[in-house]
């Protein structure tokens, strides 16, 4: 009989967001009455509509797969070169990054490269992860066999957590002991904190000194309002030896359910075989795309260029200052109700402790019991988020206006 | 320095279509003249244009999304329900074939699946692999780790090839010994062979004495003309406790820009720990979507969905008969130019024995410099591929019909 990958036994329960499905479905089932007025600031899920822009490119790129003078089969299994050269120059050399068109690779989103990055690297790499942390990081390692067997706080023997606490402002220095591989996300999902010039110098010191690789997840660099808090890892001098940068439309582009991102794979970043030779990654991803993968849609594609355009980028910057306005609406209201509140002022997240000495999950009960909002359990995101909540500023304004209201009830 | 994963460097060159792009454009660099009169019948890629049906429901998906009240995020991880049920539906229970909704994985394309399935298999197997076979499950072993090194004619120790040869019709008999897992493909790419009633039975059977799984890849089945071939391996009394499937809308629809295919993963299918407990593979598959995946695009899904509507069903028809009478044109050519040839009835690939003892890359350079044509080299799909060619009948019916002039004046 075949073997099946016993890593993934060691995953605890669900993964989150279908777990927090499931408890809202139970709910929602036993109180009927409730379901109209639920509000969900739970999974980070934009609800505002797609820019046009991106809505015209791709009905007319789909027009031109209708037509067989216009029509495309397999596109270039790492990107189509308008799409790849956009974002090398607007993302990154109109910004002063030295990125190569083919240093970048478009992919169905970050969450999906996250799990593709670990393709290319080895078992034997020692990872840190930040704890609280979005949990496809932890649980793509588990599933890869990159991690003994979970511990009763829901860690995983053999990774090296690095705590965000309100002590360091949810950004961890790096490490004293040897890493190999580190993941960081900033502007953070959770806690919507940012990382300071000074702070991504020294991981990138750090990844210079111990030869290790920093995987930097960028998905919410758009939702950074503050001036001199950079935007990519590859403004930090040094960086294009030792980083990888992951980038989403969806938080930009409201692409969640139209799926495009990408990874920055600078052809300078070495990694090493165990004999010790050391030898560009670069091929490798790119074999990795050849042969597993034929691309993304095109008409995905098309779409994602657009937001690029003049207007584009003005309809974007619409959708994110309407998510930033619900942030400061989010943040004012649980400050108001009392509780000690963080994130919100450069990502669209608002991460909030709970007030009593409440667990996540006992608040997340809670919150949908009294005040019918589901928003995210902290724990959910790491031991250290145990504590916290997450809200998602993902919402009509009318939805975040509500859950400002409901929020002065809780007793 | 983080360690690589160095069974990406057991791979033999370039994966092989970009390796035929990469002489192709070498030869066109050196030839200008010859570039307007060249015909691509290589890389097996769809040329007419998308079903109209595909393109409507597209554009207005799209146009969904682009306002407020019908937008949509985050889909359910293995797909939209509206695609599980109509493929499990229509492509299934129509059939007299039982199959349930929840057994429906939908993915941006069976290449991608063909990857994807060993995440969720132990690296202990022993992988049995049909030769000539499609390049993707043999490389996509090599880079998880599952072979060791290529030997000299390009295969890898450690898998079990199963020879397909003009003698068993290119379809081969289970081998003696034990393997776990076994990759098969029929119509099939490159032979365009199909595998009788009986035939798949003895795999069935095989499969359930070895307690071996199945990957059966269904990509061509829409091509079979002839009765009485199965077009799934769910026919086979059986298989529902043993075979994975595998299905595309590439070759169906023309999806293969538009990136869309389905695994069917039945949930009466069992696999093992080390240690010996038989555990069901559906509830694994089911979380590597969950936790590595978003699904697909939105609109992609709507698009699927509409080539079974019967306007769609119809346009489809009309794709396969054009391509089919290429095929016939092709495979009739070839015997007039007095070569030997199979496949071309029940799949669109035509399948040559070289004249005069030629190897395939030295057929492969001939008729791309005698001929202005491309076709793809039978040893790039293995050893036993070697002698022959693959001929694509995907493309126009006037490149159809000039390939088959030409072949009659190859010297």
């Amino acid at each position: 009989m075949a073997y099946l990958n016993e890593n993934y036994l060691k995953l605890q329960t669900g993964y989150l967001f279908p777990e927090i499905a499931r408890r809202v479905r139970e709910f929602c089932e036993k109180n009927p009455d409730a379901v109209k007025g639920l509000i969900r600031c739970g999974i980070g899920d934009v609800t505002e509509l797609l820019p046009r822009a991106a809505v015209e490119a791709m009905k007319s790129a789909v027009e031109e797969l209708g037509h067989r003078e216009t029509f495309r089969g397999y596109g270039p299994e790492q990107g189509y070169e308008f799409l790849r050269s956009t974002i090398a120059q607007k993302d990154y050399r109109d910004r002063k990054i030295d990125i190569a068109d083919d240093e970048i690779f478009v992919s169905d989103g970050s969450k999906c490269d996250c799990g593709y990055i670990l393709d290319i690297l080895s078992d034997e790499n020692k990872v840190a992860i930040t704890d609280p942390v979005y949990p496809v990081y932890v649980d793509t390692n588990v599933m890869a066999g990159h991690t003994g067997p979970a511990k009763k706080d829901g860690s995983y023997e053999g990774i090296v957590y690095l705590p965000c606490t309100a002590e360091n402002s949810f950004v961890p220095e790096p490490p004293k002991e040897h890493v190999d591989l580190v993941y960081l996300c900033f502007p953070n999902n959770p806690t919507g904190a940012v990382a300071s010039r000074d702070q991504l110098a020294r991981w990138v010191a750090y990844a210079h000194e111990h030869e290790a690789l920093l995987l930097f997840d960028a998905a919410y660099e758009a939702y950074i309002s503050e001036q001199n808090i950079p935007h990519s890892i590859f403004e930090i001098s040094g960086a294009r030896d030792c980083a990888i940068e992951l980038r989403s439309f969806s938080k930009i582009g409201g692409f969640t359910g139209v799926r495009c991102g990408f990874t920055v794979m600078p052809k300078t970043l070495l990694a090493r075989t165990e004999s010790g030779k050391k030898l560009p990654l670069h091929p490798l991803w790119h074999r990795r795309w050849s042969t597993k993968a034929n691309s993304v849609s095109y008409p995905v594609q098309r779409g994602a260029e657009a937001l690029y355009s003049p207007e584009g980028r003005k309809q974007c910057r619409v959708l994110i200052e309407h998510y930033m306005g619900n942030a400061k609406i989010l943040h004012d209201a649980c400050a108001k109700a009392g509780m000690k509140v963080y994130g919100g002022i450069n990502a669209p997240y608002i991460w909030v402790k709970t007030p009593k000495g409440l667990t996540s999950w006992e608040m997340f009960d809670r919150m949908l019991r009294e005040l019918n909002v589901v928003i995210t359990p902290g724990s959910g995101f790491g031991a250290q988020g145990e504590g916290y909540i997450r809200i998602s500023a993902f919402n009509s304004r009318e939805n975040a206006e509500g859950v400002a209201r409901r929020l002065q009830t809780l007793g």
